[in-house]
């Protein structure tokens, strides 16, 4: 059986995800649909509102057929490792295609990334972001400007193809006319943005976004605890007011002496402020929300730049679960993935892999009262 | 002129502190009374139900002429050092009276003293606390035994006054009729043992102990917000999920790998498990209840041992606030004080002195509300 991939995270499963699966299945009708998705905490710096137990089974009802964790230390990334952490875990998997979705689907992702690969720039201006100046160079080398943030990560994608030189098809798929893009809500259409319905949700107005999403994400979100950065912020505020300025220093992504400014701005600021106000008076022009927020997030999480590069460099893969046809295909795999596959977690698995994914479980347990890891098996359709 | 000092924590400020504050002034009618207090957290590992603003206009107005903070370093310690820090204090403003509790005011304590000191005793027996263990000792050598808790500390004053080679005289006053004992409350009285009034006050029975208070105790009980162990709980559940054993292992006062046994207990636990549920389930004969709170406080506020040292040899006093009498008597002594006296925190101060305090002031004032330290000039009374 071939299989195809998609990279996610489900913050939450809604309309616009399960019209992609649909997409997928009619396209590639005999393939499994295998899902990458990010855990309990996400790409830019957040936690995810329902637990990667809860977003996975959505995924399955919508049409997954085997969705797969990507480890902590692979996806609380820019965009480029990102993008590698969950086309590494799809490479392992052996999947043949990958589907995106893009607001240019037409581009000609994989030649675009031949044509900026290995693009080096001088990041020295100090009155620019990583993620700006990364974008001029690419403009200067494409000779046209590719902006718009799915485009963007679809051509991260294609350029982790192309590293690994893996044997995976692009399938971008048009955004366009499925209004991913509006930050506010159209209530005349079926589909909006992760965004615009995480905004209702956490105001407590699920029900307002009820056509945007699945019945089972309905009840998902009206039944568990909606997590977000409030929940997480007194934690946060009262590690930055007690942690040393050395232990910041060891945080992964900690740059350019910016934890004095994070406790600084903390110490100045009233005590009442919140995550959001709090990070808008930390943000600079070389520093944005989204860098800031994740660094925040390895400073609530502890992550130290040693633990990341060794979780980095002994990666694994979280089985979260399937229907017959993704059991199947698994079983089929399962001899050529060269990365663990976890299915149950014991204390060595807990040792030797999970390390950091079963803290960042824990803390996520404090706020949603599930455990994440340890009795944990996969879900079966 | 001269002075008297006491040594207190005030949690809160009640009748029997009253009392002896008014027995004080009755015996050293023409002296000045000095009062060293623990800031806004206590000997026991706790924090202070009202902030250290709070309850040194508390004990102003019950009749103290002078209040200074000891620093942090020097009260959240076990017995000895604990009286040996406000004793040190006391020496340095000049003392020459040291009034405290006892439920023998009978006893010589300077003879006793004398008796006890240097005492070495075995602490290798798997199944006793350091406590028990001492006081066995202490009884071996004396003959009898002294085993109240306030018969001890006053054992725990003199042989800090001896030690100092201190020109200070003890002047014990008995407790026994002041009804300190009562673990519950006894209505028919007017004095109540701060335990069984704070056990009422975060009960949110405020009401029920105003005969026990004084009438500026119990407005302050009544407006500001009563802090306790379950409003810092949720910080220190956080952080031993997120610590490694590693810095764990740095904090003061760690020993024999309780670290783990701190956080174990916490995973087996329900997630909803309160302080108290956890510390008794980490207790055992060798880690009394007492010793594991200030061990739970040290991690907390992160007070790593190199830290604690270093802020033990660079001991200070800040005033907290005075009378006219306080203000004279003050004045008076200053030339004479090898410490540094602080009045206005600035960040030299800060940097230099005050660390420790600074930081359990920030997270004091995150449950509060209340700047601790910077631009927190002393109480004129």
């Amino acid at each position: 059986m071939k299989a195809v991939g998609i990279i996610a995270e489900y913050n939450p499963f809604h309309n616009g995800h399960h019209y992609q699966l649909k997409w997928t299945r009619k396209r590639f009708s005999q393939e499994a649909i295998v899902v990458a998705m990010s855990g309990n905490f996400l790409q830019r710096g957040e936690p995810a509102c329902l637990d990667k137990w809860t977003r996975a089974r959505e995924a399955l009802i919508g049409g997954a057929d085997l969705v797969v964790e990507v480890p902590l230390a692979l996806c609380f990334q820019a965009a480029d490792r990102f993008a590698m952490g969950g086309v590494q875990v799809l490479n392992q998997l052996g999947v043949s295609n990958l589907v995106f979705g893009a607001e240019h689907a037409d581009y000609d992702f994989k030649q675009l990334a031949a044509k900026s690969m290995n693009v080096s720039w001088n990041y020295k201006r100090y009155d620019e972001s990583y993620a700006a100046s990364y974008q001029q160079a690419i403009k200067e080398r494409l000779g046209f400007e590719v902006s718009q943030p799915n485009d963007l990560l679809g051509l991260a994608y294609a350029k982790a193809v192309l590293r690994l030189g893996a044997a995976i098809d692009l399938a971008p798929l048009s955004r366009k006319d499925a209004g991913y893009h509006d930050a506010n809500l159209d209530m005349s259409k079926k589909i909006a943005s992760a965004t615009a319905i995480r905004k209702q949700i956490l105001a407590g107005k699920a029900t307002d976004v009820r056509q945007f999403i699945s019945p089972d994400t309905f009840e998902d979100l009206t039944r568990e605890k909606v997590v977000s950065w409030s929940d997480l912020w007194p934690m946060l505020h009262y590690r930055l007011l007690t942690a040393t300025p050395d232990e910041l220093d060891s945080i992964y992504g900690m740059a350019e002496g910016i934890q004095y400014r994070m406790i600084e701005q903390l110490e100045l600021a009233d005590p009442q402020i919140d995550f959001d106000g709090w990070l808008h008076k930390v943000k600079n022009k070389r520093f944005t929300y989204t860098r800031l927020s994740r660094l925040a997030l390895a400073v609530l999480l502890n992550l130290r730049t040693e633990e990341v590069k060794a979780a980095m460099s002994k990666p694994y893969i979280r089985i979260l679960g399937f229907n017959q046809q993704g059991r199947k295909y698994l079983s089929e795999q399962k001899k050529k993935v060269d990365w663990p596959l976890i299915s149950n977690v014991n204390q060595k698995v807990k040792k030797n892999y999970l390390a950091l994914d079963y803290r960042a479980g824990k803390l996520y347990q404090m706020i949603n009262g599930h455990e994440q890891d340890v009795k944990r098996g996969p879900i079966m359709l």
